[in-house]
């Protein structure tokens, strides 16, 4: 491998040059697995010794431990590091009645942003659209947190206030709020778009005007005195939950 | 501050230098400030600037900038920080009959560790127990991702079967799996202790051995074919949530 090409690699360390070449890194042994069943193209496959695995057409360069040491974009390198080309022309959410779509308004940690899209995979939710003052979800780290499911939730950049605007006709809108409908209190629709705010400052302004339905996670046994608010994934999870809960087992029929 | 003032909050980075002294260290505004009103007892605090408020008969050490960089045990340090005693003597669990209590399995990753305490903080839960092979509570980057929840929830360590073996004649002991009864579908007792297992391995067999029933959340729709699994900090935050739902808001009385 050339200096050119290593210093190619990790300049895909920004957003800026990832957006420009129109890819990103994937790095680990279960992760490229995943990127092989995913449907995705794979630019280049670097590894330091043969893989268990195949990927159709594309040969593994083999490189030294130390060349990947210098490639790698994570503390701790892996065995193998593939270059895989951002997805194009994703379909736009169709707005289906039991469509739950995830909306992230300014969130900066790639740890949260990873984990919510892992969350959204589980819980069948097809969509996550980020505001551009979102942490980019092609970065390492949160590509890593994903732990796959960037291949399978479709990540979309958008103006929140518009995309809520045009969706609200289409389905319901609601945001998680400090201060709220109590989520376990409330109807639920089978979908929506649920808005999950910053860390530190949660959902702005602009976006929550366009919010039809405040819920809040109620807090146990609820006189306070304890946590302010809940990690933004956290709270992402725990009302993605409810909302297929609600859907699939709406009935308590155990104790009380 | 003197060199050896600078070398002896450094090496507060490591688990065995707190445990030697008994201390550990919490830096930020936000963090010191909880830390006032939590009765933790402050050995030193050190700060870049006039604090807008004071602890008691504790006069702050004024640091530069410089200074602060040195002994901070951050990527980015803050104008501020504490070196506290830990706790001692704290009350283990009574097993009261709504009494919640988390116990990590070889939970590795300090941001989950941290962010379950947050939760546990946010759903009532007053302890949180740690299998020896944890990763330390008291470290750094776990007590940043408590937001001041590690001044609240008691943090123990105990080997989990002799702990759980113990707690079983009490309470009903709980676990959290990939596969076990649906956590929707099952009657959940008002407490109980719920055990969150490591991040890649999941519940360790000896543990598992003590447990009388495997939870797992559903996915959705549930055909599989998404996420092999939730992230650890997620699993307990749905799961926490679900046991106090079900105290709480027994019935859902809407939709469906």
């Amino acid at each position: 491998m050339t200096q050119a090409e290593i210093k190619w690699i990790k300049s895909l360390a920004t957003k800026k040059r990832r957006d420009e070449e129109g890819v990103f890194v994937v790095e680990g042994e279960k992760m490229t697995d995943e990127l092989r069943q995913s449907g995705f193209t794979v630019r280049r496959l670097v590894a330091t010794h043969p893989l268990p695995y195949t990927i159709p057409q594309l040969t593994p360069e083999y490189v030294d431990e130390k060349t990947m040491q210098r490639i790698s974009l994570l503390k701790t390198p892996t065995p193998v590091l593939a270059v895989v080309e951002k997805p194009v022309g994703l379909r736009w959410p169709a707005f289906e009645r039991d469509e739950l779509i995830i909306a992230l308004d300014q969130v900066q940690d790639p740890g949260n942003a990873g984990t919510i899209i892992r969350t959204a995979d589980w819980f069948g939710v097809r969509h996550v659209v980020c505001s551009p003052g979102t942490v980019d979800c092609y970065s390492p780290k949160v590509v890593q947190a994903t732990m796959g499911a960037i291949f399978r939730v479709h990540i979309y950049t958008a103006v929140l206030p518009a995309f809520l605007r045009q969706a609200k006709s289409h389905t319901t809108v609601y945001g998680a709020f400090l201060h709220g409908e109590n989520l376990y209190r409330r109807p639920l629709t089978a979908g929506g778009v649920v808005v999950i705010g910053n860390e530190g400052r949660g959902i702005s302004p602009d976006v929550a005007a366009e919010i039809a339905t405040r819920l809040c996670i109620p807090a146990f046994p609820g006189d306070g005195g304890g946590s302010e608010s809940l990690n933004a994934a956290v709270s992402a999870a725990i009302v993605c939950a409810e909302f297929r809960r609600r859907a699939k087992y709406p009935v308590t029929m155990f104790n009380k």
